[in-house]
């Protein structure tokens, strides 16, 4: 690998063992557990690439480099302020990214790192938001990818990804078992690899900058309170890195909010019984991109809300509907997943759990483009 | 009107009338032709006003105030470049405006100039991408938005309206009954106002900083050439209007070039006959926001490709299905209506009228997200 991954490391949330940083690994060799990536990152003022594009003004804390690939203009999504019950509250848009999900910011920088480790093909299993920005980072970098999808799965939720040149293999079975043949595809293949956004430690790296930019756009201050949609977990963990890359040693950090249907609620359970996260059954939910049963990082979610002092909050689908409408009439149009986080911000407030003072941050983490037939039946005169 | 708009005036580009600006007025009042509005505006690297988000970042040269709504985001998209036919060009990602397309700049500028002069309630006439724009900066300044369309419309088109919280008036009979519609709604109406994309003079003063935001990035250069997807004109009038005021007096300007489908290329077809706009009966195409038989700013249109020494031309919908693939191999994911630009940019390579040296932008005008289903036929498996 290259030079600039000295100093880096993965590192698994399960047994403690430590890696090299390897294009080779998307999981902890030991004992199957998750990895996380540390390494030597310290953002402040004078860090930022002020003249580098999109969330490559980072780049002295990301453990790949712009040039692997093209610039799609992720990253420096407007950030934006809304009413809630009388709170503004400030939404980072991620929506707005080049194929409308937070996860381009992973995909961009995973591409990158998969390619600079010699990859040539990536197979992933998702049917929705992470199929197209794989896909997409995909072409910009010169990668195949092959996305793994159950055989029932939406056909209009591929299309993105088909339109960026990915195969889609449709499996028959449970949604392990789409998982488990896209893992097996890459062991059989040394130019593969699997690029789960759900496992893969690099792609956290990158979606951490959603809180960098928060910080630099609310003035170089970090947020009191931030709440995040949580499925995989993937970008409440990154904020929790984010944020910690720019604190002093005993500063405080902002409070992180995992937030879930509660259809669908393992983290928000865990929180309230207080121990760990265990497999949930997911009931139907209009927020798809949360309803994940067991996340794969389950350490690193209850250690960024816990040593943040923040919590986790399940809201109904009522809620849900509530909050998407309740953005969609200040002009913000965001999927049902995103709105997740809104409910809870909503709840909070209503609670008092968030003071006048409180500068708060909701996560906006896909376009309402993406779910046109879902608010279709929700805005049908 | 405001203090601001003193030294603005509207001016009629048939008759040449000219009128105080105000927002009781969408055409000219002497002879119903278009009307440009003409104003004291300068932008060089000292007026750009850095700490303002978005377009308000040229508050100088538009007409009205940020502060009369909520910013949805709106400005400041990311300038991308993409591989074509051998030439790196530079693409304007207007796709990742709000609402998806370019028309967010214009609409967020006209709904605060309507409300800071007193209307309460806009009516338009659309069945795409304006209804979604106009509605989303309707609520974010708190206008009422009334939006006719003609019977047969895709719902899935106003899908994002409704959201926002428009009201959606079917008309029966053709597309000149729907605008005539709503024209009349407005007349009974001293509170109310036609908020016509294709009409209204501030609108295309909000689309204009485009081209402004593409010299600033750039690096304070203008472009050599800018494609433009062609239908009622706003974009292309818009650009012709943002790089004249960064002209010196003499200065060259980028030759602006008007891109039409051939199903419907009035503008093309004028350009090839060196005469004036005249209306044609338009046939099938997947670029339907270019699908516009006869703009009402015919005028400005020829004289902003003239002006410019730019052109015109017609592309064939195997060229827009082509030069969709190839943006979307590159990871770039665009409605049909923006792809039109990117094939008349081919055509232009192939044809040896662009220069290796040749700075060249591609106006991306929507995002492909706007066009599942249409796309999702192009790439089913």
């Amino acid at each position: 690998m290259s030079n600039h991954l000295s100093g880096w490391e993965f590192r698994c949330e399960r047994c403690g063992e430590r890696h090299a940083p390897s294009a080779r690994l998307w999981h902890c060799p030991a004992c199957g557990g998750a990895l996380a990536m540390i390494g030597p990152d310290r953002v402040d003022t004078r860090s930022i690439q002020h003249d580098a594009p999109g969330i490559w003004r980072y780049g002295n804390v990301l453990p790949a480099r712009p040039g692997s690939g093209r610039f799609l203009g992720e990253g420096m999504t407007p950030l934006v302020s809304a009413r809630v019950d009388g709170h503004e509250v400030h939404l980072k848009l991620d929506s707005l990214l080049p194929t409308g999900s937070f996860k381009d910011r992973g995909a961009s920088l995973l591409a990158r790192f998969l390619r600079d480790g010699g990859i040539e093909r990536i197979v992933l299993d998702s049917s929705g938001n992470a199929a197209s920005a794989m896909a997409a980072y995909a072409a910009a970098t010169g990668l195949e990818c092959v996305v793994y999808v159950p055989a029932n799965a939406s056909p209009g939720k591929l299309v993105q990804a088909r339109a960026f040149g990915a195969s889609v293999v449709p499996v028959e079975g449970s949604r392990e078992d789409v998982a488990s043949a896209a893992q097996r595809a890459v062991e059989a293949d040394e130019s593969a690899m699997y690029a789960s956004h759900n496992w893969h430690p690099v792609f956290v790296e990158g979606v951490k900058t959603w809180a960098l930019e928060v910080w630099e756009q609310l003035g170089y201050r970090k947020p009191d309170l931030a709440f995040v949609p949580t499925g995989g977990g993937s970008a409440l963990v990154a904020a929790w890195r984010g944020f910690s890359t720019l604190a002093e040693p005993g500063a405080v950090l902002p409070r992180l909010v995992g937030c879930q249907p509660a259809a669908c609620a393992p983290v928000a359970e865990a929180w309230l019984r207080g121990d760990e996260i265990r497999a949930v059954s997911p009931g139907p939910t209009l927020a798809e991109g949360t309803r994940i049963a067991l996340p794969s990082r389950p350490v690193q979610i209850m250690d960024a809300i816990r040593s943040t002092e923040g919590f986790a909050d399940a809201v109904s689908e009522v809620e849900i509907v509530n909050a998407l409408h309740l953005l969609a009439g200040q002009g913000i149009y965001v999927e049902p997943t995103a709105a997740v986080a809104v409910a809870a911000c909503r709840r909070a407030i209503e609670r008092g759990d968030v003071s006048e003072d409180d500068l708060v941050v909701v996560h906006v983490t896909g376009n309402g483009l993406k779910a046109t037939d879902t608010i279709a039946a929700l805005v049908a005169p």
